[in-house]
Formats: C-alpha cells, sequence, structure tokens
C-alpha cells in the first residue's frame, strides 16, 4: 500500500511548504508516500467558482484510479489520531490498494470527486486554511503511522 | 482589551515559529496583542512530570492575574470559527479585561491552572503537538478577528 497525497496546486505559503516537505520526509521513513500536487486553475474568475473545482477536478481524477478515497471534508467525521491509525492499518490490512489523501483547493473539491471518498474526513469543527489543513493532515499521517508502529511521538 | 498568548518555552520548530510571528503579526493589525513565552522547565526528568508542569506553572500564573482565561485542553469544547468569533466579540463586549490563551508545554498544563480556565476549548479531536496547536490556535483567532472585523479572508 501506497499513501498518496493529492491536491491541486502547490502550498504558496513557504513557511507551510517547508512543513509540509518536512512531515513527508518523516512519513517516508514509515510507508511508501508520493504527495501529487496538480495544476491549479488560474485566470478563472473566483465569481465562477464551479468553473475552477471543474478544471481543477479534471487534473485531480487520473490519479483516482483505484484507491480507499479519504477526502477532507468539513462536513466529514472526525476522528481522533487513534481511529485514524486503525482506519489506515486497516486499509493496509485488507487491501494492497493506494491509500489517497484528497484536499480541495481554496474553493474545495468539486461535488463529483467528493461523491467518489470511501471516507470523508474532517479535521475540525473550525475552518482552517486549506493550505495549513495540509499540513496538519500529514501530521496526523506521520503521527498515526508512529502510533500504528509503536513509536512514541514527540508531543 | 488586550489578547495575550501564553505558554512555557519558545516554539522550537523554526517553520512553525515563522508561521508564529507571521498571525501574530497579522492579529496585530486587528488588534491589541502580546505573546507570552515563559521559561520551560529544563533539566528534569520526564518520569515526573507533575514537577516539570509546576515549574512551569509557577512562570505561567503571574500572567493569569486579570483576564478571561481560555485554556487549550483535549477534554474543552470545540467551536466552530464563527462560534469562537462570537466567544471573542462577547468577551470584548462585556469586559475590557484581558483575553488570555493559555496553551500548556509539551506534558500539557498543572492541574490547578487549568481549574483556573473560564472556558476550556480543543481544537480538534485529533491530538496535534503542542507547537502545532499553537499555530493553529493563531490562526483561528486571527480568523476569528477577521470574521469581527467583517474582512474576507483567504480560504
Amino acid at each position: 500500500m501506497e499513501i498518496i497525497f493529492l491536491w491541486p496546486g502547490k502550498t504558496k505559503n513557504r513557511y507551510l511548504r517547508f512543513l509540509q516537505e518536512d512531515y513527508l520526509a518523516k512519513i517516508k521513513l514509515l510507508s511508501r508516500v508520493n504527495l501529487v500536487e496538480t495544476a491549479a486553475a488560474k485566470g478563472l474568475d473566483e465569481k465562477h467558482p464551479e468553473l475552477i473545482m471543474e478544471k481543477e477536478a479534471r487534473g485531480l481524477e487520473k490519479y483516482l484510479k483505484d484507491g480507499y478515497i479519504i477526502c477532507l471534508s468539513d462536513k466529514g467525521k472526525e476522528l481522533t489520531s487513534e481511529e485514524l491509525a486503525r482506519l489506515i492499518e486497516q486499509q493496509a490490512a485488507i487491501s494492497s490498494r493506494n491509500l489517497i489523501f484528497l484536499v480541495g483547493g481554496f474553493l474545495g473539491l468539486a461535488p463529483r470527486l467528493m461523491a467518489k471518498a470511501d471516507f470523508k474526513l474532517s479535521l475540525s469543527r473550525m475552518t482552517f486554511s486549506h493550505e495549513l489543513a495540509r499540513v496538519v493532515l500529514l501530521e496526523q499521517v506521520y503521527r498515526a503511522l508512529s502510533l500504528i508502529k509503536g513509536y512514541s511521538y514527540p508531543k
């Protein structure tokens, strides 16, 4: 099983980008992992969010062919870190399919991609910026893998 | 009303530290704000967490004299970003006392400090590292102040 993080557009905030790379390197020590940043929709009017989400969806869907898809969604289910660890562990046990964490851009995910989710995950009742959400997700997946391996993780 | 962020020990991860300073500068444009990083307990055996928490509590409590105290706690109440904004707005309306956000160190807060909380806030069902929790809190307070002022905030 490979863990794939998938989202449109490179993380722009450079400190969040450094953190992203840092957590990704740590995850790499514990699992096969890949980060796929597809093209962000550019030059489209924000008054038409559905056009932006659709354009980004076309880039993202190529990577959704075979995998268990976890979408970040504010309407998703909140898990504890232990529950997320159990979910990852179960998927690794029952299938060799990829585990895909799909995160939308600043407007979110096109509904037709959200409909493909095997699991919708909410990180918090609070709204995080989409770039901060990426980093929180990476930290949680690193924490989950550490829990699975029985490593202690700095609080 | 001044918003005070209070915790023991400087944030060590330098990217989280940069983010912390960045959000703090943004908050400063919207409110009176102060960050107080008291001394972290050093050289004590982690086998005695109560000694570490007590030592840190002595540094923190000096700053808790007059204010509405919001402690971060995994046993606290989760709020949406809008609910946090309303809480801050209400406090500013009814009192000129400081609004103190108190965050523990890597072992958490001494129970006697937690008992002083006017409100216990949980950021997520998930466990964040204490340094990441600081940054998430800062982002949320910035978001809350932006909501109160009626500014749009990048998602």
